[in-house]
This record gives C-alpha cells, sequence and structure tokens, in this order.
C-alpha cells in the first residue's frame, strides 16, 4: 500500500513524543474531567474529551503537530482531510498560531462541524462524498499549489503522539481518584491516531478499540494480522467520525506490536450509549464518540480492575440528537 | 415570618464554615471543570455543576450538612423536601454515610429526579403540589415522628456554606486558568442557598442572582431590602429547581449585607441558554441550570473582568429536552 500523504513525515511515533505533547498540552488546555459512571455494578472513569475547545480529542494531535512547525512551514500554511473533528482540531490550532488552514470536508458532514470549522476561521473545501470524490486527490493538490503541509488525521507520528497525551492524563487521574493504574482503556476507533496513541501512552494497560458494525476494519485487520480495508458497500452509520476506510501501517504497526484486540458495536447500542451519557453523566456525546461506552454498556468489554473509557467527541447535529434522546432505551 | 424548619440550627454560616465546607468536599469530590466560552467577544468562565454525581451542585451542601452530623442523629434518619436536585443530593450524602433519608418531593418533579432519587436509595413521599398539599406538614410531620433531622435545601448554615465552596472552586480555577480572581459570580437562584454561600467564599466578587420572570422574589426582595415571596399566581416555568416560594431570613441577610441586585430572564432566555451549552459545551443542562447563562447570553449580566457563570444542574426530562434542543434558536 502507498502511503497517500506524500507530505507526512516518516519517523516513527514515540512514548517519549506523547510525554512531550502532553508538556504541551497541559500547558495550554486543562486535563478533561474523568467521571466515574457505574455500570452492571463495576465503576469505569469516563474521560470526557468532549469538553474539549473543539468537543473532541482532535484538538491534542493538532496542537502538537502545528506548534513543531518551523517559520517557512508555518507561511505556507496546512491543509486537512476530515469530518469534522479534526477539522476542528487543526482550524483551532491553526488560529492561535496564526496559520492558514484550508480543511477538505464532505459535503454531508454534520451542518454544526462545517459551521463551526469555519467559525474558527478555516477555509473550507467541499469534497462530494456521496458523489465517490476523492479527498485525498483534492487536498494533494491543494498541498502542491501553496507548498502546503498536509495534517493527517491519523496516519502521522505528530497526531498519535498528541492524541496519546489523553492517555497520560488518565492515568495520572486514575492514580490520584481510584488508586491505581489503568487495567483496560477503551477507546472510539477510526483511523487508530487516538488507539496508537493511547498504546504508546499506556504501555501496562490493555488497549480497546472499538467501531461501528461494519466499519470494523481496525478489528478485522488486527486478527489478521494485516491492513485491510473497510469490506465494500459497508451499512450506513451514524458515526461520521469513524467512517475512515482504513488504518494506515504507522497507526497499524503500533496496534499489532502490542496485540490489540478489537470490538464492534451496533448502531443501536451506540445509541443506547448516547441516552446513559445523556441520563447518567449529563454530557452531549456524538455517536461515533459513543461507541467505546457502548462496548462497555452491553459487557463486549471487560471492566474489572480499573477500566478506562473515552467518550471522544460531542459534536452532533441538534435535531439528530433531539431524535434520539426522545425515544425509548430499547430503540 | 415565622422560620417553617424548627429543626434547622440557628447558627449564622461563615467564611470559615465555607473554608471547612470546601476541604471536606475536596477530600470526596473532584472540582468540576471551569470551561472557557465566548459570549459576544467577551470569555465567561462556565462552572460546570452539572457534572457533580448526582448532576447538581445540592451534593456540597448536602454532604457538609450530614457529614457534620453526629452518631445520635444519623441513627434517627433525615428528611429533606425537594423537586429532586437537592434531593439526590441528600440521598447520595446519606448512602455514602449510612443514614436513612426521606425525600418530600411533589408528585409533578421530573420523572428523572424522582426516578434518580430512589435510585440512591432514599425514601421518597409524594405530596401534591398543583393541589396545594403543603410540603413543610408532611416534612415536620415525618420528622416529628422519627426523631429525623430536617435537612432544609436553602435555609441552613451547613447547606449555604457547602454550596459556597463552589466560589472557592472557581476562585483557585480562574486564578490558574484567566490569571485573576473572579470579578463576578453570576449563579441561578431558588432560594439563595447557593447565592448566599457564593458571596461569603467570595467576598470581593459581585455576586449576581438571576430567577426566571414571576419566580424573581429575590430580585424584588434585595429592591425592597425585606423579604418578599413570589407573587400570586406566577407564571409557569420549566425551571422546577427554582421554584421557591420565598428566601429565608439566613439567606437574606447574607445577601442584603452584600447589596446583591437580582436579574430575571424569560423563559425563551432560558431555552436559548440551553441550546448554547449544549451546541458549544456540550452539556445537558436544565432550565433552571442554564437561567445565569441566559443572563449573560442576553446582556443582562456584565462581562467585563473575570466573570463566572454557574451552570448549576443537568437534571432534565429526555423528552423535554429533545423538544428544546431540536428547535431553532429563537423559539
Amino acid at each position: 500500500m502507498t502511503n497517500p500523504s506524500p507530505d507526512t513525515p516518516q519517523r516513527e511515533p514515540t512514548s517519549e513524543g506523547v510525554a512531550r505533547a502532553a508538556k504541551k498540552i497541559a500547558a495550554l488546555l486543562p486535563p478533561t474531567p474523568l467521571l466515574p459512571l457505574e455500570v452492571g455494578g463495576a465503576t469505569v472513569w469516563c474521560k470526557a474529551e468532549s469538553l474539549q475547545p473543539v468537543g473532541a480529542f482532535k484538538i491534542r494531535g493538532a496542537w502538537h503537530r502545528l506548534s513543531d512547525m518551523g517559520e517557512e512551514e508555518r507561511a505556507h500554511g496546512v491543509v486537512a482531510v476530515s469530518s469534522g473533528n479534526h477539522a476542528q482540531g487543526v482550524a483551532w490550532a491553526a488560529r492561535r498560531l496564526g496559520i492558514h488552514a484550508a480543511i477538505v470536508m464532505p459535503n454531508d458532514a454534520p451542518a454544526v462541524k462545517l459551521a463551526n470549522t469555519r467559525a474558527l476561521g478555516a477555509e473550507v473545501v467541499l469534497y462530494d462524498r456521496p458523489g465517490g470524490e476523492d479527498r485525498d486527490v483534492i487536498s494533494r493538490a491543494l498541498c502542491s499549489e501553496r507548498g502546503a503541509t498536509l495534517v493527517h488525521a491519523y496516519g502521522d507520528p505528530w497526531v498519535i503522539e498528541g492524541q496519546g497525551s489523553a492517555g497520560l492524563e488518565i492515568a495520572e487521574q486514575m492514580e490520584r481518584l481510584a488508586g491505581g493504574s489503568p487495567t483496560r482503556i477503551v477507546c472510539p476507533c477510526g483511523g487508530g491516531g487516538l488507539t496508537a496513541g493511547l498504546a504508546l501512552a499506556c504501555p501496562d494497560a490493555e488497549i480497546v478499540p472499538v467501531e461501528p458494525e461494519g466499519w470494523d476494519d481496525v478489528r478485522r485487520s488486527l486478527e489478521q494480522g494485516r491492513i485491510v480495508p473497510v469490506q465494500p458497500s459497508p451499512p450506513p452509520t451514524a458515526c461520521d467520525a469513524l467512517q475512515t476506510p482504513r488504518t494506515f501501517p504507522i497507526n497499524f504497526a503500533v496496534m499489532k506490536a502490542r496485540g490489540l484486540r478489537g470490538i464492534s458495536v451496533t448502531e443501536s447500542e451506540i445509541r443506547a450509549a448516547q441516552r446513559l451519557a445523556f441520563n447518567t453523566l449529563r454530557l452531549v456525546i456524538e455517536p461515533g464518540g459513543a461507541a467505546a461506552l457502548a462496548a462497555i454498556m452491553t459487557g463486549k468489554a471487560a471492566t474489572d480492575g480499573h477500566t478506562a473509557v473515552v467518550l471522544s467527541g460531542g459534536n452532533v447535529d441538534p435535531a439528530a440528537y433531539a431524535a434520539i434522546v426522545a425515544k425509548p432505551s430499547h430503540d
């Protein structure tokens, strides 16, 4: 497989890089809370990344990447491809650093994500996702026209290290609140940026990536020991943030080396998790952000020891969210 | 005016009591986050008390009160009167301390608050609020039958001091995050427990109580310099947590001594604040919990200097919340 992001520097992400990212991020963003939740008699600890300024953990990797760029690189701007959360993370970091950001977004992205990305001052370049337009072609063209740097949403060592900083925060908070280090961290998984980052951050914890059914290419890749893409014509999913066609070698190498095993959850299980977050944690969680909690609720992920679950994002269109919250729990 | 809670010990709440409460609470509950929010070009700092384990700040006063009770007192149990948030706070503290709690709740309280209070192991005693049944008569009868201690929702020195601990947290967080002490704290106001507590906690900040229109007895009391009740036949309000008929002398003394001035907001302004919290903070906030944010959004409360706003609770029935979130912002 060729690497579709030729502008991404090819170095390996490291635990040291995660620690450095965590320090940079701690100087700017207070830790998101780690909230206790009782599920089936066990206490699990919910990392509320939905409370980041852009409503998702993606701000971490974007900040680590952009703040490490030199003067010359910054002057030519950055390009990112994203359905919305990485978009907002990059736009936020770029605005703060005075860097021009062009974000290639699908025309069927949630309106709230499009609006928020524009509100953060980024240039939004739409592509026709349902029509099959290739976002990588568009982003590459932008990069070569402008000499801009591509900031990939997951296949980038800085991005992986930045997302991993959430794991160091979890470990510190878990020690203080529960008196021990994390036994496992269950997290939503799209391309594997967060999963690989957590694996680097917490070498002694079991890291459990969770994907929507039919979009569980990481689960199948880990099972087969090689990268396999999402199968043709995957079912529709409400998890726009987890619709990634395949993981990248840079992510897979970390996940495979750790012998991770993935889990898949259904759309209905994800909605139930969103309702639990609403009723019991009073948190607005988007479908993709609730996938890991769904794995906990259903018993698909274990909860013995000290279990953390990442609630990765909360950017959801109001009407869609209202429909989910208003429906009974068995829907 | 006679004091309707004869069992409440008549001492004054103090700043020293707030500091002691804050220490006890810090040992048990991590600080709720203070989240930045841009409103009309200014940054205000939102104290997310909706993220407390019971979904409201009421856990603070309840914990300070119950944990200070002696063995003998604990053995006879406690009685509280509440539409739901104080109920859950008392039930939570009682369960943790092994104290029996009977909670007198209106039969028109949000179903979620009734369910949560029962789930915390409390005995729920319903009274007919729409039918005009007197909750104080019921609670007094329970107390004298059982020798139980009444834990009033706001007219109690421990409760006031406990709620004030939120102010000390805000001051510490504001210093760290914004580099200064709070210029003002804008807070939802029912009976004045939180308002009086914040006034004791932060002597140099302007404390601004906010009530729903028609239920603004504290605002009018402060204007007139004496306690006046809610006017007869007040309009319906979605803010079940702020439907208090009048403040108590113990609360009013603190508020009056500080020369506070209140603000009232409309139901529509409150809904807009709930939507802002949903879209921008990804927090589920109940109507009463959003009153102070509504005062900020409308410009009725000032935002110069370092302004904190308390988002006091997030216990809301799903269907009611869905209807608010799904509607356009001008509703």
